[in-house]
């Protein structure tokens, strides 16, 4: 198998750290170049016709994409240690804290990232810099909700680590474009967790 | 258990069709109004914290959230027809095609309708128009991608119907809000596809 990715994109690091997690160092990873539109190119597009990074070849030669997807196949493939549910019950209940992250704090700082940074213009365009603003006021809340969930719990599903702390710590460090941090802004169990989470040797990729 | 809704919002329709595929018609089905702010209200958080809409809570007090994640615990109590996998390689594909709809579809979508919408100016506050009308066109290249792929096979993640389906229908129908037609924007295994999905008895709900 061959895994596509993109240094310092959010989503690619979802599942390069879903992969330490679970021991597998021996993956062959290909960087796909996003800023010269590597992406785009027609070559690329042939695995991953909506030129969306990460993907993962397999070796029949079908490609995979989305995050989550790679991860439920990795899961698959690799069951120890399990990051997404032993049943369906738990599955449902971890892929439910794992969209709340998503949906609700990854995409709008993604939004506000994408539509206020300078840096991004060549990824997103056109940037409407009002909506991303909006943006980052409104993953507030999400934050404040994750924080609450942390003063309760020591992880993102709940008493055990899971592929949802993996999409919120990636989150936070791409958050850190927005200039956000969640001590600072108040948010001290997320803070906590965060840093317990950057100790962990998979957050060192 | 009992299912929260909202009548006409496209994610609980999304839930009501998985049921009525799995031939599950006797759920209590509670309607949450959204136009009210109902599900922003104390009582309704303290089920859905994040105000959001489906919602499943289930006999023992627990309550799931997220459509997907509600379709993952009713996959698992009914496993016929089976409509997310039967194994975590074919899990994967099938959640990498409904990924595809979700995000790059529905996403767009819907960001086109709640900021472009007068209707839903009371549920997405600030509206930025600019920003929808863009969501509006970007959406097309993704409806081309589907086109595309209906035109190779008879469902959006293969050769047998799946969640992917549902999650493209619900799609479609909201995006009458925003006056798209498949057909009339030059889609037509799009719409093709689409006028078998609304011969199906779950498309009556």
């Amino acid at each position: 198998m061959k895994l596509y990715i993109s240094p310092r994109a959010p989503n690619p690091r979802r599942v390069q750290m879903f992969l330490a997690e679970k021991g597998i160092n021996d993956l062959e990873q290909i960087p796909v170049d996003l800023n010269s539109g590597e992406h785009r190119s027609e070559s690329y597009r042939s695995k991953s016709p909506l030129a969306k990074v990460p993907a993962l070849e397999l070796d029949d030669g079908r490609v995979l994409t989305e995050t989550r997807a790679i991860c439920t196949y990795i899961e698959g493939l690799y069951p120890e240690p399990n990051l997404m549910g032993i049943d369906a019950t738990e599955r449902a209940f971890i892929e439910m804290a794992d969209r709340r992250v998503e949906w609700y704090f990854m995409l709008p700082i993604a939004n506000c990232v994408r539509h206020t940074h300078p840096g991004l213009a060549t990824l997103e365009q056109p940037q409407f810099a009002d909506f991303g603003a909006s943006q980052g006021e409104k993953m507030l809340g999400t934050a404040q909700w994750l924080d609450g969930e942390l003063a309760k719990q020591p992880w993102v599903a709940g008493d055990r680590f899971t592929i949802a702390d993996i999409t919120a710590f990636c989150t936070l460090e791409f958050a850190k474009l927005m200039r956000f941090k969640a001590g600072e802004a108040g948010f001290v169990h997320l803070q906590a967790w965060r840093d317990k989470m950057a100790g962990r040797p998979s957050a060192q990729i």
